[in-house]
This record gives C-alpha cells, sequence and structure tokens, in this order.
C-alpha cells in the first residue's frame, strides 16, 4: 500500500508519461507512415493523442484527479482544491513522467533517448494560440469538473482533438509536455529556445479560464476538493 | 458574480466564439496542410467541429443550455423554454460571439482579422441541403433533451459530424455561424450574397423540427424550461 | 398529439429517411471530393454513417425504439416484443422512408431522384459477409438492449463503423437500406439483381444472433417490450 | 439455456471470433483501397478496431466479462477474480474463437482460410513496445473496472485506438490475438517466429500493471469478482 499521496504522485507521473509516449510515438509512426503528408500526420496524431485522454484521464482520474498538466495542478491549489505541498509534488512527478514517456516513445521507435528538437514554433500567433488553446482547456475542465464531472475525461479528449486542428501551434496547452517536446527532434517536437515563451503564453490562458469559470459557475463547498475528476483520496491511500 | 441572465449570456458569447474559431481554425489548418485536397480539409474539418462540440457543450450546457445558435433560441422561446427578452440577448451573444470567434481563428494564423468570402454556396441543392440540416439538428436537440438530456453534447457533436458530409452545403443549420462564416475568405467561408438564402432555409427547417417533436414526444411541463442542457438558473445566477 | 402507433410509425419513418440520406449523402460527397481514392471516400461514409447512427438512435430511440431496420423489427416481434400488426407497420414505414432518404441525397446533390445503381456486389463472399455482418449488428443490439440499454446507441453507431471496414461487402446488414440502395447509381448503391440474395442473408444472420443471445441473456420480462432503447409507449401516444 | 459456464465460454469465443475478425478484415480491406499506403490502412484499421472493441465489450461485457485476451484472464485469476478452472476454459475459448476469427475474415474477403504471416515484427523495440502496450493496456482495464466499471468499453476502444498508433509493434497486446495473426499473410500479420518473444512481452507488461494497480487503487471484496465489466454470473448461468 502507497502512502495517499505516494500514490497520487505515481498515478501522476505513470499517467503523464502514457501522455507523452502517445503524443510522441504517434507523431513518430504518423511521420514515418505517411512521409512528407504532415496533414496525415497530424490526423492521426489529433485522433490518438485525444483517445489516450480519454483512455488515461478514466484510468488514474480516480487515483490523483488525472491533471498531468502543471497549469491544472496550480490552478487547483489557487481554488484550495490542493494544498501547495501536494502541488509541488504533482508538478515535479508532472516533469519528470513526461520526460520518460518521450524517452519510452524513442526507446520503441529506436530514436535515441533524447534529441533536441530544432522545430522552430515562434511568433506571437504562436503564443496567441496556446493562450487560447490552454484557456479553452481550463474552461472544459473546470466547468465540467464543477458540474458533469464523469463527463471529463470524454470532454478533454474531445477538446484537445478539436484543438491540436483550430490553433496554428497545435495546442500543446500544457508546459511539463512542452518541456518534454522540446527533447524530442521529432514530428511533435518544439526548439528550447521557444519554450519560456509557450509557459508564459499557457499559464495566462489557464489563469483568465479559471477566473471565468469561478464567476459563470459558483463552486460548491463540496466540489472544491474534487478537480478534473471526483476521486476519493481516503481509498487512495 | 453575475447576475443570473449576464452569466447565461456571458456563456453563450464565450462557448459561441469557441465555436467559431474550431470550425475557421481547422479549416484553415487542413486548407494549409493538405494544399489542394478539398476531402481531407473537410475530413479534418468535420472530425473537429464535432468534437469541438461535445467539448463545449458540456463545458456551457450546465450554464446557459448551450445553445450557440439563432434557431435553437427561438425554438427554444417559442415553446416558452426561454422568454423572449432573454431570447434576444441570446442572440445578440450568439452573434457577437460568432464573429469574435472569426477574429480569433484568423489571428491564430496570421490571416487579416476579417476578409468577405469569395466561396459561392448557392443554389437550390445548398437551400434543401439547409433545411435538411436544421431541420435534423432541431429534431436531435429537442427529442433528445425531452428525453435524454444527458446524451445531448454527443447527439449534437455526431450529428453535425454527420451532416458535415451528407448535405451539398456542409451543414451550417445556424444563422450566427452562417453571418460570421461570410467573413472569412477561407475554406470554411460564405460569399455574403448566399447567407440570407442560407437563414431563410434554417428558419424553415428548425420550425419544421419543433413542430415535428412537438407532436412525437410532448413534453412534461418540468421539461420546458431545460431546452438543449438541463441547467439550474439559480446557480448560475 | 398522434396516436401511440402512428407516433412510433412516423418516427421509424424519418429516421430511416435520414439514415438513408446520411449513408447515401456521404457517400456521393466522399465519392466527389477524393475522385478516385475509394478508400477515403469509404473513410468518411464509415465515420458518418457510424455518428449519424449515434445522433439518430439517441432521437427517435424513446420514441420508437429506433430499429430503422426490418430485421430487428421481426427479430422483435418473434420474441413478443411487438405485436405482428405493428412490426408489419414498422417494416412498411423503414422501407417508404429509406426510399425517402435516397430521394432526399439526390436531391441536396442535384442528381435524377432515382437512378438504378450498377454497382455489382454478388458473389458467396459477399453473402458471408452479409451473414457475419448482421449476425454481428443484431448481437450488440440484443445484448446490449437486454442489460445495458443506454448504450445501444453508441454500441450500434461503433459496430457499423467497424463493419464498413472488415466485411468485403461493406455491411448493409439492414434489408430496408438494401433495397433503397439500390436506387442510386453512386458510391454506396447495389445492383437491384444482388438484393434478394443480400436479403436472405441479412435475415439468416439476425436469426442466428437471436437464437444465440436468447441463450446467452435469458431476457426478463419486463425487458422483452424495450427492445433496442427503453421507450414508453404511453408517453409517445 | 447454457450452464453458467458454458455461456461465458461462447460468449469468451465469439466475442474473440468477432474481434479477429475486425482486426484482420479491416486490413484486408484497407490493404485493398489504400494500396501501397501503409498509413491509410492503418488509419482505418485502427479505427475500426476500436471501434469494434467499443461494441463487442458492451455486448459480451455482461455476460462473460468480455476478457478476449488470456493476458486478462490470467491477471483476473491471479487477484481471486476467477477460478483456475475457469481461466483455463476462458484461454482455450479466446484461442479457439481468435482462430475462426481470422478464417471467418479471410473467407469474406477470398483468402485461403488460413496462409502464415510473412512480416517480420522483431527487435528489441518491438518486444519493449509489446510490454507497453500491455502494460496500458491492463492499467486501464484493472483501474477503471475497480472505479468505473461503466466506462471499460470505451476506455479500451479508446486505448487501442491509441497504441496503434504510439508502439512501433502497432499494439498486439493479446497473446490469442497474436497468436492468431500469425496465420494470416495480409497487413496485420506476424511471422509465426515471432510470436513467442510478443507473447513474454506481453504477460510481462500485463503482470507489471497488475501489480501498479494492485498499489494503487486497493480492491474492495465485493469488486474482484467483477473484472473488467460488472457481470451476473447468476442471470448468465
Amino acid at each position: 500500500m502507497g502512502s495517499r499521496l505516494s500514490g497520487r504522485v505515481v498515478a501522476e507521473g505513470i499517467g503523464t508519461a502514457l501522455l507523452l509516449a502517445t503524443v510522441v510515438g504517434s507523431g513518430i509512426m504518423g511521420e514515418r507512415l505517411f512521409g512528407g503528408n504532415a496533414g496525415l500526420a497530424l490526423l492521426a496524431n489529433s485522433l490518438a493523442t485525444g483517445a489516450g485522454l480519454v483512455a488515461l484521464i478514466l484510468t488514474f482520474g480516480p487515483v490523483s484527479g488525472a491533471h498531468f498538466n502543471p497549469v491544472v495542478t496550480l490552478a487547483a491549489a489557487s481554488q484550495g482544491g490542493l494544498s501547495w505541498r501536494d502541488a509541488s509534488a504533482y508538478v515535479m512527478a508532472q516533469v519528470a513522467g513526461a520526460i520518460l514517456g518521450v524517452a519510452a516513445a524513442h526507446i520503441m521507435f529506436s530514436e535515441p533517448v533524447f534529441s533536441p528538437s530544432s522545430r522552430a514554433r515562434a511568433g506571437p500567433e504562436m503564443l496567441f494560440s496556446e493562450f487560447i488553446a490552454t484557456f479553452g482547456l481550463l474552461a472544459v475542465i473546470w466547468a465540467c469538473s464543477r458540474r458533469r464531472a464523469p463527463a471529463v475525461p470524454l470532454a478533454v479528449g474531445a477538446y484537445i482533438t478539436a484543438a491540436y486542428w483550430f490553433t496554428s501551434s497545435t495546442s500543446f496547452a500544457n508546459p511539463a509536455v512542452t518541456l518534454a517536446r522540446s527533447m524530442t527532434d521529432t514530428f511533435t517536437g518544439i526548439r528550447p529556445a521557444d519554450v519560456p515563451g509557450f509557459i508564459v503564453a499557457q499559464v495566462a490562458g489557464g489563469m483568465a479560464a479559471t477566473w471565468l469559470v469561478r464567476w459563470l459557475v459558483p463552486s460548491t463547498p463540496g466540489a472544491a476538493r474534487d478537480v478534473v475528476v471526483p476521486h476519493d483520496e481516503g481509498e487512495a491511500r
């Protein structure tokens, strides 16, 4: 039996690792099978990522809330849904898991364990895209988790599939994912120099959505603890 | 805290903006990545729109009902599910949000903020398509919301994905969406001159479905208020 | 207010019409946009049909059971879930609706209202495909409706999307659909001469599945009336 | 009426047969329609398999638990969810059903009933892929079935669609499936010589996930019997 926090942190780490393996691995497979056709590679990448998110949030949600995303964890902590001590453990597990997931994808496809990305993703339209993408993601997560918690896995998977297509940045919307994707010189990579701007835009978008939903859907006391997906801290102990 | 109506109107505006950003943005991405292959662009566009609708209706449904569509709002008002005063506020928010969403998509993809569409969508077969598309959409919304309200987000998203393919007009089925799409000279645009015909066909299709479902599925008194998605006016106050 | 049976029959007719409009319309759109690429046309056709079925069964299920298929109706009648008088009214509405749906698709795409198909679909492997396709469809419908009725719309939509790909006949699995598709000389057509063989194979597959599920999942008395989707005859009156 | 175990064993056999017909049949259809484009064939194959799994688990889950996979059955037996006697009957039915399903797919597409595959799938990265694929699959199944049993069909279908893309082996993740796919010299085949390595990697991945989830989500006594999907042995008798 793990202690309560240890189990939740392991769930965040493994879940984020499987998420990154899905994102990066399906990008490599798409790139290889479709040759130069970036549209078809993105189609496979977006469907695999959305479907994978549905499965992973259903799987790890009841244990840790299935944040897999520092913006979600920080927003939850800012609303009292998580202690700041737990939040920092979550974020560390997410970053470590994300990096591990990139390595796993690379090993599955016989790539070097890590390779700095050379893919430029810069410019104001990219930053605006990340702001919108993360604003939308957090609005979906917060509003659904307060009123329709069982639908969160489907809502997040569907949203991300759409957002891969409707933003010019293909919606990273997650600082741990962004950092880890700077370590893969494949379809889903991002040049390390472009990471900080993405993270700033993501945090800004996430904060805006948190404020909006707090105004639109006032939380009831009991709901505050169950961010993203209702989970039972007692049983996950 | 917003007042009751203000929160619902903001939800309609932001939801419709994100819907248009999804429709127009994914159309631009598809057009760019697939070059001249309109079929693959439509595939990406239809999957992104359907998935986005599922997420957005789950998100904003509990607040405002997630109409995002003047035909839905007017049909609801005609059945007593909404006061006419609230209905006009909804429609204004939908139109303003839709236009804002087009601008957001254009900025994300470095296009001019607005550009009048040059894409012709005219002829009796297009009008008949919009009649059928909106008839089907309103039948889905009305029948599900009366008997299976929690399934409305999935039903609408699935319906629209299908309707992009089975109508020659690619199913606008929404006057606010039609008007806003006249302002984008990209994949999903419509020539301003063709907008009025589309709107007339949409209103006719919506009225026909409303009459049909009222006959097929007589409403129970309690259900009349919860058009589209059950929502709690008290809590959204 | 319609009488009880009239409402159910109208629901079967309109639902089957919209199903055929979806099947035939998305086939025409796919064929036109993808030129000679039958694989991509089938991809669009299978996704549109599956998504459309989810929406239509959610919509009309609570009214009539959303059979849309004579094999389903006859199987239900053979198990006492429907009187034989009602069953014949259902079948007539399904056939009439299916033919109407083909006409609607043709009008939306500026094709002649009807055109006999010249597409050959014959040979023992096609008949075996239709036997397997209908066996699987009826097994899904019967087992889900007895134990997991709310999941029937998703199960049927998912099954048909898969079955378009795993059978050489692309899974008609429905005599009303087969008959109506003989009247369209487009992507989804079938030569009139090949219709009778398909229907025999479909009925045989449906009967085999009905026997199997009756043995696997003995029905409880209360469940017998709610074939396909629980519906309330009293309210649909 | 079948005896309790006989009904469950028949459900495992027929379900696994339909699963293999879906996997192999959709692979043949994709290969034929898309010619040399392996990416598009995999897209059709992954969508058909995921959708088919959703339908089949919804259908047979309430009868037998819808394992369709010896690793799932052995993991369940190791946790006391199934007697070892029942487990061996399940595994035999799964293997026999899988082989039957390949034959059915071949007959539907006019291929020889069986044909040894010549497709090499070897090397450490393939074995690592199968370890990860089965680890993820069992984590999804175990965690969902303990806390969110009704979501298992969707979670498994979504996971497998994603895993076809994010592993270099395209995620067999199932010894019965692996064995049967050595008998088809088509898109989804695997050279008989590569089967044993796959099975060892799958069992190792499945054991690792079983241990992890037992630690993360301690089972409650009542849940132990309902592996994968809650089912009622009494009614399935």
